[in-house]
Order: C-alpha cells, then structure tokens, then sequence
C-alpha cells in the first residue's frame, strides 16, 4: 500500500458558536490545499465524514452540499457515517478508493457542529450510535463506558486515580496544542472532586460537545513518487455488536483488537514500533481500553503505566494523544477521526511544535464509533 | 473493470407496516446469499445505503447495527449517504473497495423504512436533500422538480400529457413486477384528474412513500473466474450545486451529463448500445430529463418517443424502467439505487419474467440525490 498523506488542514475544535459549517469547511479544506501545494481542481473526490448534521441540522446530502461550497465542480462526493468513527472510515474509503486507481488524490472532509443545539437534543441524538433497548432503558454514552469502567475497575483493580490520570495527561497535551479546545490543566485531584456524570465516570473524565473541522488529501504513489511524505500503511475496520449488553467480554472492545491485529500484519510492523498513538479517549475508560487491546500493554497494566508517565510527553518509548485527545483537544464527532490522521502526520514529519514526539517514525490512529460497535486503525509511516 | 454481481435480493416494496428494517434486511440479504450461494461467513465487507434512519428512526450508526443483526461477524461495516442517490453511491464504495483489492466479496444492502412516520415529518426529513434556502423558502421536492418541468415544457413544449405517459408506462410495467409497490393501470386521463400536487405535476406524477430493502453481492473478478455473471463495466458519480436555484440550465441535470459521459467512455459504448435502464423517475419529469441527459434522445426529443411507446415492453430499442421505476415500484430512498441493479442484473441474466427485454446484453442504472446534487451511474453487461 503506497497512499500519501500529501495535506492536511485542522480547526480550532471548541465552541465555535460564531463560525457555520460552511466557514469551518473553507478553513480546513484550503489549508489542507495549501499545505500540499494544489489547487480545487487538482481533487477527484471529496469523501465527507459527519454524523449529526441530518438529525441536529436538518441537513444531509453533504457530498454535494460541500463539494459546490468549495468549488469542487461536478467531482464525485458523498458522506460515509459510523458514528464516531465516521472519520476513520472516510479515510478508510478514500483509501480504498485510490488503491481502486479511479481516483488520484482524494480529499477528505471531517466535520461536525454541535454546540449550537441543546445539549440534551445532542445526547439524543449521540444515542443514535447505540441500540434501541439502550436508548429505551435510558442509557446514555457515560451510562455505556461508566459500565465498561466498572468491569475493569472489578477485573483489574483499576481505580478512578487513575482514570483521572488520563484526563490530566491529555489536557497537559492539550495545553501546548493551539487548535485544542481546552488549554487548562488538571490535576487528579481536579478530575476526582468533578461532578459525578455515571458512577465512576466524573465531568473531567468525559470528552466535551465540540465544533470543529479536519480534513486531509490522500494520494496514491504506487508509482514511487512522491516518497517524501508521510505514508498510511495500513487501514482496517471491525464491527462488534452494537449494545454493551451483547458483548462475551466488558474489559476489552472486541472491534478495536480484531482491528488492529490486521492492521499490524498489513504494515509488517508489531505494537512495540509504535512511537506515537492517537487513540479514541472519549472517556478516559476509554483510553485504558485502547492501550490494552490495541496490544501496547498486557490488560490491566495500562493505566499503572500511565500514570508513571510512560505514556507521557518525554516518554521515550509510546505518547498516547499529543493532540490532547479526544478529551483535551475536543471530539467534533465526525471531525475526530480525520484529526487523529492530521495529528499523527505531524509528528511523523516532525512539525508538531511543542508537542513533538522527537524520532517519531511510525504513528497509529485508532477511531470508535459507539461504545465499541466499530472500529478503524490506521498505521502511519514517516518520510 | 471485471466486478461481478454474484448475488440479489429485494423485498416487496410498499407500505410495509407489519416489517421492521431488520426483517427487511434479513429478507433482502439471505435472498442476495442463497442466489449467491454463499454464507454470511462469505462476505468480507457490508455497506449500508439509507438516508433517513436518523432524522426519522433516531437510528445511526447502520454499519454496526446491521452486521450485528446479520451475523456478519466483525466484518467491516459503514453508512454511504447521499440522500436519494445513496444506494448508487454505496455500490460505486463497494467496487472501489474491490477494485483496491481489500476486500473480495461485498455486500451492499439498501434499505429504507419511511411509511412508519407522519407525512408531513417524511417530507420535511426528505428535504435534508436540499439547501436551507429551498427550506425557508416552504420548498419541498415536488416544488422543485415542478420548476424543473415548467422550464422544459416553455423551452421544448413538453406537455402535461406527455408527463403522465411516463407514468402510466411506469404503471404498466410494475403491474409486471411482483416486488413493486402499485400493480394498479393507470390512464393519461386518470394521471391528468389526479390532485395537484405542484403545478403542473399532479399527485399521479409523484413517486411515493415506500419501505423496503435491496441488497447486492459484488465480486472482484479480475482473475478471470466466474465470467458467467453479469459485469459491472463502470461505475461513476457526479455532483452539481444542491439547490436548482443555482444551477445555469433548468432543462438539464448536469450531474446526470457529467456522470453518464465518464461511464460511457469507462464502459468503452455508446448510449445507442444500451437496450433496457433504470432511471431516477422520482417524478414524471425526471424521466424525460434523464431520457435526455443520458443521451438517448436529444433535447426535447424524449417525451415524444415516450408517448409513440419507444421506451415500453416490447420496444425492440430500449426499454425504460422496467422494475416501474421509483414511480410504479416505489421508491425507498436508500433502497432504490441498489434495487436499479438488482432489476438490471435479472434482466441480463434473463431472468425478468412477464417483464423481460428479449436480448438485453447491456443495461445502465441511473440514481439521482435531491433535485440533481448528486448523481450516480452504473453500466452492466450480461452473460
């Protein structure tokens, strides 16, 4: 696989309350232009990663809505939605798409604006990543990972201490990420004496409502040009049932395993050569899980490792979410998956600023969608 | 291009209020196996085509949901949306996927469950399709393609008889087909006393609300193996503005002329070597619009030859819509456009029944997003 990361373009992520989705769109698009030196008609398809706009905006048929917005006349486009994952599985698709050799460069487009809407309409509707007997019984996303929380905390002694550490590592990435939406620290004492959201999960320990736009232009250079960008060499998607209920296992995302076991025999590489991760944290539970089943550690030694550090900047072995996550950079649901590429193509060219992860030479991105009903894992590479 | 359809499935469209979308899919999906002769541990991919399951059924994340319910386990799974045109862009996903050789059987269920809903809420969900400016403005999709055919009945003298001959042929050939929703006749007479809807289109001009389900199996046979199967020869999408109030021609879909040059020229034909197609008949006019657009007649020269039967069972130079197009056999949105190649493929495999087109070698699918945003274009050639 030869896919080029050849632009990217990024947001600020936060409470955009100003700022439509048309304006976020030109920002990201056009930097991601720029970035790789093209111009609109250099793009053959515009692939557009979003959940909630039909159901919070009324709004779909984004394919065609975004490719006039930004005068990409007449290419083909349209949507592709996994809930959370939605931008891991547009960068999945246009990767296909170009392998497919119908397409030569392909942009992709994440993009998600929540803030605008009552947040009890945006949990309703976040909902719509779950099941039905979930939705009825009044669960709500905390309600699904605080039950995943537990059954580790059960399992393996994991405490909420170190839960919080989670959140204080990612808001101290946060802190020197200047498209973060949050630039505060924390401290485990903070996260711990937050309001209590779903037993164990605290405020601190979730990600927030967030606005915002990534986007990325990929391009195939089977034909060995072009070998000083950074390289996607792998790509893989699962599936597991949709409910937590459903699941044999609570203390491990079946989806995010079966994920990247393929994704580590595509890129001939194992976990250890890993220097640098953004994985889904969209509770800090969340994260805990990732490192384990995407095989960095045995379970249950995760988060003891986290909190001496080693999964820290500095650490000279694995930084887990430079970006500051999905909950210090903020989780503009459809815009997440597209970031973590944004992200990790940073590090591998070395241009992450304060944030850099010095000798990054190969970057994982792992996206969830729900509470685990999909998973995408790609695999990054450096010039 | 060497995709082959292995396998079909389809559930009677209607208004099926006794049928969940999971018994849908079941029945499409296992009818799409047992003609494949595969088992669901066969397909390594399943791409779901819908529009509405969130803004109508508060139901996302389909990937998940429907590999779950069809015991495609941990598969790769997502939603391609874009609005009427979904179900032709999930199968254009489906071939590049299978062109980039990741995967080597996919399948692509189309479904959508809209008659559960009060009217009113279909119409407004359905105008996701469009632009917020058509939404303030109080229009709606017949309103807009009833701007459409006053622009071709003032410049090409089109008549509102020759509209409702579209469909009363439509009527005529979904009285053919056991899966459409109407197997009533109609008369030009009883489509021109029928309410008006937005003049000059009347309520018998309009395709209706429906529910139902396709599903396709698609096959990379670039080996050469199992050429005994109908053959997707090319796969291509366009897009135009979302609204028509920006577009430079009212007469003319742009997306349509855009996408059918691109297959052609992939297929290696002409217009002129096509003897049956499905086109995106959502109301009367369309069909004209398409007729033309596609090539098949010049400007202003459809309607009539639609009228003189040039386009009916029995012609022995193309035949149009065989299925009853959206206007006969109802029209679930996302299920439509895996439907259109579902009814292609029966008809190159000869296999069409009542209605089949005596010596149909190839045979192309026309789906089209909103009021021409989007549009998707697929050829086939049989056995």
């Amino acid at each position: 696989m030869n896919i080029s990361v050849t632009g990217i373009g990024i947001t600020k992520f936060g409470e955009l309350w100003g700022v439509s989705p048309r304006s976020m769109a030109h920002e990201a698009c056009e930097a991601a232009l720029v970035d790789a030196g093209l111009d609109p008609s250099d793009i053959d398809c515009l692939i557009i990663a979003n959940m909630l706009s039909g159901m919070l905006g009324a709004q779909e048929h984004l394919g065609a809505f975004f490719s006039e917005e930004l005068d990409f006349f007449h290419i083909p486009s349209y949507k592709v939605e996994g809930a959370c994952a939605s931008g891991g599985l547009a960068v999945h698709t246009a990767i296909n798409s170009l392998l497919g050799g119908e397409y030569t460069r392909v942009m992709v487009l994440g993009i998600e604006k929540m803030t605008d809407h009552k947040p009890e309409l945006v949990s309703s509707a976040l909902m719509g990543a779950g099941t039905n007997e979930e939705r009825l019984s009044g669960l709500t996303f905390p309600g699904a990972y605080a039950i995943l929380a537990k059954a580790h905390m059960e399992r393996y002694k994991t405490t909420e201490e170190q839960l919080a550490s989670v959140a204080v590592k990612n808001h101290y990435h946060a802190s020197l990420n200047p498209k973060a939406q949050f630039h505060s620290l924390l401290t485990v004492e903070k996260v711990m004496h937050s309001a209590c959201v779903a037993d164990p999960l605290r405020l601190l320990d979730c990600s927030p409502i967030s606005d915002g736009a990534a986007a990325v232009i990929l391009q195939n250079t089977e034909n060995g040009k072009r070998k000083t960008e950074v390289q996607i060499i792998a790509s893989q998607v699962a599936t597991d049932t949709l409910g937590v209920a459903q699941r044999k296992s609570l203390t491990t995302l079946k989806a995010t395993e079966v994920a990247a076991q393929k994704a580590y025999r595509q890129a001939h590489i194992l976990p250890k050569d890993i220097q640098v991760a953004e994985v889904h944290d969209c509770f800090t539970i969340a994260e805990i899980l990732a490192m384990e089943d995407l095989g960095f550690f045995e379970k249950g030694k995760a988060a003891p490792a986290l909190v001496r550090g080693e999964t820290t900047l500095g650490s000279k072995q694995l930084v887990v979410n430079t970006s500051g996550g999905l909950k210090g950079c903020g989780h503009p649901v459809g815009a997440t998956g597209v970031k973590q590429i944004v992200e990790i193509t940073q590090q591998l060219r070395g241009s992450a600023g304060k944030r850099q992860v010095n000798g990054a030479r190969i970057g994982l991105t792992h996206n969830v969608g729900g509470s685990g009903g999909t998973c995408v894992v790609h695999i990054l590479k450096g010039i």
